[in-house]
């Protein structure tokens, strides 16, 4: 067991904030851990299950003396919180994030860290579709991916600790460049959300279809799209105002590639069909080669024994 | 129990054919099930597993004196297959089938039911993401919706009859008219594998992100896509032709929604995407309180106790 750092506050109590907590008592990764949460709610939430050493009142405050401070509220939020802090952050400190976007956090906290402060920026790739206070475990993280994300400047020796921090937390880590990770991320999770929640308002929207209908035959393929689309609202639109760019540049690639098949449809192209159909297969097997998912028949339904 | 037929035959031995099988065995459904797949390999692999009590090696064979007769071929080759077993169908047999499309179905089907012959065409609204003899079990229909879609003369007392035996192998049915399934598949089933397949298709094409970062980070939303679109290129792309109209509207519905969301991104219009988002959460809330899905958060991880 090694404790990169003694003290660690969590500004933000969701789902991220609440699991590293979990995930930090149970390898004992640090000494203490302060936190604070905007809403009283949530402080008052954090009081009454344990959730942290010490609910602090502000930001300011619980960063006292910390030696890791991580910036775990939506990404729009970011600077407003940076600056917050700035003048009360302990020298040699590590300021990092769990962000799911990269260049713009980098951009608004970037100019609030005082000299003699690191700045490492991170991006744990776990999530469920819950959010708040009570929604963290403590294995939230085992076996995921943990981005980090040096920004200019960041000195290695402070990487080298955050990835110690996060690899103690049960994840895996790995370096990326600021606008890859960005790019890699609208492949892998903002435009297949954006996808998801699209789905599910299309499907509410059609008044020939009832709510109902949608319900009961939801294990059609459809349930994991009504998954999806239910994470935290307030996450995602930051995510999708700060990552403009990559996403609007998969997004058009997306739909080009929907216009070409539905041409194919409309045309009955089958062996074009037969053909995009018979490739993406190869993708999953890579994923479970991979261990990032299982074989187990799904749709929702476990595999029982005949 | 009740033995609705006492003798059927599954034509096609796929995910579906080989489920019912398990699920009458269970249940005592029927006294005898014959069957028959086009490939040697399929039914080599049926004899081998104990697929059927007796393998045929034609169509012609298998519906032999058989009281039901289903059709569990891609919905492309049902016109041919009802076409073959037209002369050797027994007086007062019900034939069905099991696709995902209603009325092409119908059209190439119907014409082939010679007099005193009933046709009750269904859908049972269950599957994985595997194919194949192999792929087959007895619970697959438990719970789930089996939709009886009467086509013009279907007699009332054959449509019970069928309802009977779907109920028999543990499903729920309900009965929907020919137009109405076509759309309502299209909603929660058709549309959503198309984009599934898209998106996957999408992360593929794009070489500045490599096979190898998609997979290692697909946990992040794009892993349920990947299985919905690892299913049965075959019988997805005779979906996609044959219930065309419906795709192409709903598609229609889709992109224009999708190219709402885009231009609220491109312009920053944070406050109609959260509204947007928020929205689609009452959806799944309507399925988790159905019972057709657990609230357990997924994203691929178990949450496990603190």
């Amino acid at each position: 067991m090694t404790q990169p750092y003694k003290k660690v506050a969590l500004i933000g109590l969701g789902l991220i904030a609440s699991s590293m907590f979990w995930a930090m008592k149970r390898g004992s990764v640090a000494e203490t851990v302060s936190g604070y949460a905007r809403s009283p709610e949530s402080r008052e939430t954090a009081r009454r299950i344990g959730l942290c050493d010490e609910v602090c009142e502000s930001a300011a405050e619980a960063v006292k003396d910390a030696d890791l401070i991580v910036l775990a509220v939506p990404v729009g939020a970011m600077g407003a919180v940076a600056k917050e802090i700035e003048p009360h952050l302990k020298a040699g400190a590590t300021v990092t994030d769990v962000g799911s976007v990269k260049e713009t956090v980098i951009e608004a906290v970037g100019p609030h860290i005082p000299d003699g402060v690191h700045f490492v920026p991170a991006h744990p790739m776990a999530g469920t579709e819950h959010s708040g206070p009570e929604s963290g475990f403590a294995t939230l993280f085992d076996n995921r991916w943990c981005l980090i994300v040096p920004a200019e400047g960041s000195e290695d020796e402070a990487v080298v600790r955050l990835e110690s921090y996060w690899q103690e937390l049960g994840a895996n880590t790995e370096r990326m460049e600021v606008a890859h990770h960005d790019l890699v991320c609208a492949v892998v999770s903002h435009v297949p959300h954006l996808i998801a929640y699209t789905m599910v308002g299309v499907a509410d929207d059609l008044r020939r279809v009832s709510d109902q209908e949608v319900i009961k035959f939801s294990a059609a393929g459809f349930r994991d799209f009504t998954r999806i689309a239910a994470s935290d609202p307030t996450m995602w639109r930051d995510v999708f105002l700060t990552n403009k760019q990559a996403t609007i540049e998969i997004l058009g690639r997306f739909t080009e590639e929907l216009m070409a098949l539905q041409r194919a449809i409309r045309t009955g192209d089958g062996e074009q069909l037969h053909a995009y159909f018979t490739h993406t297969r190869a993708i999953r097997r890579g994923i479970l080669d991979a261990g990032q998912d299982t074989d187990a028949p799904d749709f929702g339904r476990a595999k029982v024994d005949r």
